[in-house]
């Protein structure tokens, strides 16, 4: 079968983040897809830029308006951000039926309605998974995952730069200022960060997934929106005196009255899983009466995350263009003809740190006997924790920390530690992983 | 359009947690789905039983092979569980050209590549997005959204009987045994617990994700399977000790020698969001190289959330039966003729608790002052933080966590407290919200 042919508008760094992943990924997605999936031109303003991608594969123009227009292009990515000339774009791409992926809040949150509008008249299709949160796909899991629920409420850290800024406010008890200028030196913030500090990033989202959550129009201009440039570090310690964090959230509710949608900084309680979500990273509650709370949580922002969003986008497009209905998504993901038979490693061969419980009888040199058996067998220690033995009780529980080594490893050095005289059972043994 | 008919297959705890959200929600999953789903005939062992679901609507019958034939049915819902007769009324139903669903992981995990070979040959649909972790779409997110990576990693809290034992034992510091017997009187863990307390029901539900995940065949007999029922209070207070947490993890990991699957208790640092997650909640981690790690929370048992996933699956096989794919999903999840004009409510109208930071004089009468304007209006107090005045200063830092109120009340106690000549600068107010 033919690949499918993607026009890009854009190669910033989202443009060259598709670009990446679409290349590094290939074979895996192809064997998702079912199709290959091809760049056939890109558009960029400026065509000697240097960029972090490669562009020898496809055409690069200056002109948007050729790849919107090319015949054999299928799907159109817009990358370009902003209102003009995004928006133009997009309609002629609906126009000369091609299907459309986009990135852009602005232009959903503002515009959606009457984007929405063309395409169901000409019969393509929308995407905009990376509009919202980048890498978490909340779209899909709202609008597919949710459906029997009834959405009683959404309340999310949905901007990176803001939840940057707080993190950074609470944990080096740094005042607002001074956070958004490192911020800007990283990269988490622009040059001019009103848009995102100021809110209006995250009501163009919240417009968006308000919408999605209660079937309501895209109404951009009722959401309240309220920055966090007026917190202080005062306010951050009073409120983590009282159990509190502040996050700057998204929060559109079901009321009896009528729907609340609002942006606001928002104290709550530090126990709850989401006040714990820090730095850059985005998540999202959302509170279904029949699943109850679920929650979101990944990359928000950057170049492959967003990428991400976009080629699943890409993938659900081309396996809707391309398999009957009754076979869109493989049962097990990638197509039936393009599962591997790759290894499972038996127990021997896993690899993980240990977490060791011994008990020793008390008297010196034991110790050192353990330890001379895991250094014998290359297994680094990262703690020790030996405890007092217990009123009346001749021995103690040692516990040690190992770095990581394989089970086999880990096999040898406890069959020798469980023979020594000092030794007077069995060591428990549970693995460490870090999961950073 | 005529309705599309479901065939029931169990009326246990799911079956009539499944009835009761189509009920409830009935109105809305129809404007998402575009076509009425209809419970035409549910099979149950014994057709007298008391029941927390209503079953007038539609035909009761002890023979589950009487639904899986009915010539009118479009779809079988598979909640009996177990392997037999479970395997061969699906193989039956698929062999009838109906489409299925199951929440059945047992039979996925050890017989799924059967099953799907038989529905790919009857041209058939098989979801079974509840067999993994209940409410939490996680097949969806793994399948659909993060198409466009390769995936590292993946590791979960993918039973709750499990994670509530070892929740309780952490909190509160009992042995295995007591929280155990606890969480059956609960109904949190079965008369023989073994399923789930021997890691096999993670096990069934590791060797689905791996699958999904990395593209290789469903191998339940390649897990590495280890329980809970060895751990000690000690031990979860040594690993306290050392900064981290004791939780039960099914891990399945690409490795440069093969693919890792292990259900095992495992040490994380208890700074990771994971860590948190306590209780009977489920939660996964997924780590892929372009969005980097992803995570996901949720109700993974009980009969609301599991209905919820059996209910997604419904709408998705509507969906696509009903639609042509490019308009298989509305853009904004309910179809375009179905959204409604609720009212978007004024900011006058939120109703939340407040956080107000003022600055007082440091004089006796000014929290009385204060404390009465808020009473005059309704307006209760959940708790008073005053700060000592800072050195050479005369006034003081006042911090009140208020309980729900509207917006116009608090905005009427602001203009009076601002008023006090007590009160020197303007007051601060963040709202609250407790997203329990």
């Amino acid at each position: 079968m033919r690949p499918v042919k993607v026009g890009l508008l854009g190669l910033g760094t989202v443009g060259c983040g598709t670009v990446n992943v679409l290349a590094r990924n290939a074979d895996e997605i192809t064997r998702r897809a079912g199709r290959e999936i091809q760049i056939a031109m890109a558009a960029t303003r400026d065509l000697n830029r240097p960029r972090n991608c490669a562009t020898a594969t496809f055409e690069l123009t200056q002109h948007p308006e050729t790849v919107v227009e090319q015949p054999d292009i299928d799907v159109i990515v817009e990358l370009i951000g902003g209102e003009r000339p995004a928006k133009e774009l997009l309609l002629r791409a609906i126009a000369s039926h091609k299907h459309v992926i986009t990135a852009n809040k602005a232009l959903i949150a503002e515009h959606g309605n009457e984007i929405f509008e063309a395409a169901r008249r000409h019969g393509v299709m929308v995407a905009f998974e990376a509009a919202v949160c980048g890498g978490i796909s909340i779209i899909k899991a709202i609008r597919e995952g949710l459906t029997g629920n009834r959405i009683e409420y959404i309340a999310g850290i949905i901007n990176g730069t803001t939840n940057y800024i707080l993190t950074g406010m609470q944990d080096r008890g740094q005042e607002f200022a001074a956070v958004l200028n490192e911020a800007q030196k990283l990269g988490y913030a622009e040059a001019d960060p009103t848009f995102d500090v100021g809110g209006v990033d995250a009501a163009h989202k919240l417009t968006i997934l308000a919408a999605i959550a209660f079937g309501i129009p895209l109404q951009y201009d009722k959401v309240y929106t309220e920055g966090i440039s007026d917190l202080t570090r005062e306010d951050i310690r009073h409120a983590s005196e009282l159990g509190y964090r502040i996050k700057h959230f998204g929060i559109a509710k079901r009321t009896p009255r009528g729907i609340e949608m609002r942006v606001h900084p928002t104290l709550i309680p530090c126990r709850r899983l989401i006040a714990n979500v820090d730095g850059v990273m985005n998540a999202i509650l959302v509170y279904g009466d029949a699943v109850g709370p679920t929650l979101y949580y990944g990359a928000g922002a950057g170049a492959d995350p967003t990428a991400s969003a976009v080629v699943a986008d890409l993938v659900d497009v081309v396996r809707a263009l391309t398999t009957d209905p009754e076979n869109r998504v493989p049962h097990l993901a990638f197509q039936s003809g393009a599962l591997t038979d790759v290894d499972i490693l038996a127990p021997d061969d896993f690899e993980t740190a240990y977490f060791l419980s011994l008990t020793a009888i008390d008297r010196p040199g034991v110790l050192a006997d353990v330890t001379r058996i895991l250094g014998d067998l290359d297994i680094s220690i990262e703690a020790i924790l030996q405890k007092e033995p217990q009123a009346g009780e001749s021995v103690v529980p040692v516990i040690i920390l190992t770095q990581k080594t394989t089970e086999k490893f880990m096999n040898d050095a406890l069959a020798k530690i469980e023979s020594l005289d000092s030794i007077t059972r069995p060591v428990k043994r549970v693995r460490v992983e870090d999961l950073g």
